[in-house]
């Protein structure tokens, strides 16, 4: 049967995560998965079952999350990203299609993960939080140092121990984790972003990776700090968890495909 | 007693336009000129009445709309607004307060205004429409030649009868307006921003200058068409009234401010 990989893109500040969640109250939730899965089997007419790459948690983003699903019939594939785009609600995109491998898993073959994470800091007005893209970036009023926090997220890159950056019930085995890349870039109007790549990551990270370059931003911390707070390999060494609304997952790559 | 004149930027998206409007059934709807009304009564504990330069539609957005009250108080520029920004929602915010004389009126003292039309027209996925900016920008699956739609933009500029350029039953008694400068420019992404000033606009106008144009972009009109339009004094030679969406209020110039 035809596996399906999908590529999308959501604005996040309407759903409850990416994860199909039943609450007590008010039943099944509004996340990305149940309105994906309940368009793909309304458009296919099969008993469709979506599994996505990343959860993403209530208020965050994605440009390119990547999900999957096995379905019976053989598609055009223009014509099924039509046919699901004309049904999605505006506040959720399929931006490509392709045809996998039967065995392929949008989680465990994935290679390497890219997400951004949106700053602004003060305005030229006196200290007025962002207006237009309050959805889509932290506020600090602070002023923050820019190159200081590009210096410090150098010490991020490679293999660390992440233990410091994810929850302290974070359930996973390992904390070791390998990024690739993480730049740090001034934009206009006092805004700047994070940009992070690796090969994987744990539950909160790229949020407080975030928060701990702030504080360096702020002046609270030298650049190299962050290496201290890698040795300590304790959630209370790192900064604060930012607010999703900061964080856009912006691509996965897997074997073969380009980010 | 004082009077002072607040520049004032919202986000249009969850507001019934500017105007206060008692709905049979909802009652008193969200309207901008409500809730920064009610949010100076609170803060000065004053029977504030605002006045705004211009009653912007329910989905308009404004970077710098201009209101202004009068009241007993003395404030400290500064602390009054902090005071209402603290207390205002935050798809609404004082961006600047000024004291000004007794008898400014923010209708009839606006020297000029400038407008801005936010359009998308494609994407590189194909014909997906805007997904972040979507409350921001009015979105065409057509290619869209910007160099034209510049031409046919430069013959609104000058004194002109907009008759062509207004609702059909408008209400005033002339239609005669100025335009100082259109103008039409490319962004990236396959975006587009028209960027309008002049001494006064007429209802829908500028809404309706952007369907004009982006009619031209398409290819359904040369650029010299405008003038066609102008001289038939008829709304029915104009091109459609594009959605509120894509509508932004830049400034107001008022005698002696720069805008």
């Amino acid at each position: 049967m035809p596996r399906y990989k999908l590529t999308i893109a959501y604005d996040g500040t309407d759903f409850h995560g990416w994860q199909m969640q039943h609450d007590a109250v008010k039943g099944e939730l509004r996340t990305v998965q149940l309105v994906l899965q309940e368009t793909a089997r309304h458009v296919c007419r099969e008993n469709v079952r979506v599994v996505g790459a990343s959860r993403t948690d209530s208020g965050v983003h994605a440009e390119g999350q990547v999900a999957a699903f096995t379905i019976e019939r053989d598609w055009e594939l223009p014509r099924l990203a039509a046919a699901l785009n004309s049904r999605l609600p505006d506040d959720l995109q399929v931006r490509a299609i392709e045809l996998v491998d039967e065995r392929f898993s949008p989680i465990s073959d994935a290679v390497s993960k890219g997400y951004r994470y949106a700053i602004a800091h003060s305005r030229r007005d006196g200290l007025l939080p962002p207006l237009f893209d309050r959805h889509f970036s932290y506020w600090t009023p602070y002023p923050l140092d820019v190159d200081a926090m590009h210096a410090a997220a150098q010490h991020l890159v490679g293999e660390h121990d992440f233990a410091s950056f994810t929850r302290v019930n974070h359930g996973r085995e390992s904390t070791v984790r390998t990024v690739h890349a993480c730049t740090v870039t001034a934009e206009h109007d006092h805004r700047c972003r994070i940009e992070i790549s690796g090969s994987g990551f744990l539950y909160n990270m790229v949020r407080i990776v975030a928060g701990t370059l702030v504080d360096v931003g702020r002046g609270r911390h030298a650049p190299d700090h962050v290496r201290t707070i890698l040795d300590a390999r304790s959630r209370a060494a790192a900064g604060s968890t930012l607010p999703p609304e900061g964080l856009c997952l912006m691509w996965i790559e897997y074997p073969g495909s380009t980010p």
